[in-house]
């Protein structure tokens, strides 16, 4: 997988730091993770192609995860786009898409497939041959979603070498790499695990914005990759962080802890910190491997 | 009056390209013109404080010139404003509005005040001691108005020298300005024409956006100092101008020529030209002083 992190800021956007959106390439798709206003700016300058996202899924409805959808989709169909666009968030998000285009008499002329998420328990989203999104219900001030992101690995790996050695033809190659086994010049038949290493695991990303301390998600994202945690607040404003229904750095550390997940990268920083690293610093006195997302990092996992 | 064009362009924003909104400063108060997705981002780079805005004009609801209004209501909430905000335009507004607030339950806790317009002729929006704004109904591919504002010139320049040669006392140089005669030290009573240089004219700055080549409106923006009109195309595209109910420069220019106006900003570019000199070039075919709008460029007048 591939993450781009559009933005990664709480509340308003300014010239140098956006509200949430990312961009996550999966199983050779683009996914748009959140869509704050200025998201079309930030899908410019890191170079992502507006026709390459294929589906949207919005956490929840408070304007610094959403306001820069109705611009999108608009854009979208200056470019020309015909293809479909799957928007995955919370129920009444089709029907304020709706009415401003209605208001705009701006309908697209390609199809908007609304699946509009009222569960209070994680459900199945999308279920593609290699990979699966998740709902991870929230505990925000809103009904909030985030969502657990499973590359499934088809292929094994090819012992290219081994397989010519034995006199495999080139043409059964990728069969072999989903699972058939091999025949040699003289018809011989060899076993599918004489030839291939085993497959790689899974790769799973959990991307949990917004939710105060939430232990309760834990079992949904135990062990995965990585996680994205919010983190809007540092230690020094708990109080504020308990009454907004956010978390800081150490609670996000903590539920990396907790869930034993390999990764740890902090976002959702509230703009009232011109400095960031101690949200690093104090996330690192509970959990390890941790990052800080900027506006434009990317990370490969 | 002072205008900060903060967004210029049509369509989607982009890194240094921003939709449609500006900043009129008029008898002592901001009025924000239109506003296009990331126009907050554009007032924090002019330095435009958020609480100085008291009124939004919007002329029509398509996404760039509507797109941003969200996101800055919510802003203004975030930034503790406790004064009302007064909004105008098009019918529909104030549902949409509403709409995006009550599905994030983000309330704002100062009043929101719509104005909701429908009429087909021009009406009167605003009536101030030191200014009013005026609708000035356009023909686009949706309910569009453009807005007259009018600053009134309230008081006379004072005499200064002449009021203390005769022994008229500081007391009454206020009064004096808003038209009453002075009264000398011996009581002698000195008319206020005596004392001061005429009133100067009023001014006006016509915002026109967007629109068809559309005469209709000559009436109500003869003879104003400053005409912003749409000129989406060039000259080369006038098909494309006429089909989507646009302008193209040299109708901009016609226009600014009917109306005998004394200067005509272009702006609204159609994000397909990379040099924008030709519109001004093409206006000046018919109309001398024309200048080009910029994001970020700032006009006294």
């Amino acid at each position: 997988m591939k993450l781009t992190i559009l933005g990664c800021f709480s509340a308003s956007p300014s010239k140098d730091r956006f509200p949430t959106a990312q961009i996550l390439e999966i199983g050779g798709t683009n996914i748009l993770i959140d869509c704050g206003e200025g998201t079309q700016i930030q899908l410019r300058r890191c170079g992502i192609k507006f026709n390459s996202i294929e589906h949207v899924f919005i956490s929840h409805l408070h304007g610094d995860h959403f306001f820069g959808l109705p611009g999108l989709i608009s854009t979208f169909r200056l470019l020309g786009r015909t293809k479909p666009l799957n928007i995955y968030g919370p129920i009444g998000i089709k029907k304020a898409i709706t009415l401003l285009l209605k208001l705009g008499n701006s309908w697209t002329n390609y199809d908007l497939i609304f699946n509009e998420l009222e569960d209070s328990e994680s459900v199945k989203l999308l279920d593609k041959k290699n990979f699966s999104v998740h709902s991870i219900p929230l505990n925000h001030r809103v009904y909030t979603n985030g969502f657990l992101f499973k590359e499934i690995n088809l292929e094994s790996k090819l012992l290219i070498d081994v397989a010519l050695r034995l006199g495999i033809d080139k043409t059964q190659f990728s069969g072999i790499k989903i699972g058939k086994d091999g025949i040699t010049n003289e018809g011989k038949t060899i076993d599918n695990f004489k030839l291939t290493e085993p497959k790689s695991k899974d790769i799973t990303y959990a991307y949990c914005s917004d939710t105060s301390f939430y232990p309760q998600i834990i079992d949904l994202i135990k062990n995965c990759d990585v996680l994205y945690h919010e983190s809007t607040f540092l230690d020094s404003h708990s109080d504020l962080a308990e009454k907004t229904k956010h978390s800081t750095a150490k609670q996000a550390a903590e539920i990396a802890k907790l869930a034993d997940v390999k990764k740890l990268i902090l976002g959702h920083f509230s703009s009232r910190y011109k400095n960031l690293n101690d949200f690093q610093s104090q996330a690192k006195e509970i959990f390890n491997n941790v990052e800080l997302a900027y506006d434009g990092k990317v990370f490969n996992f």
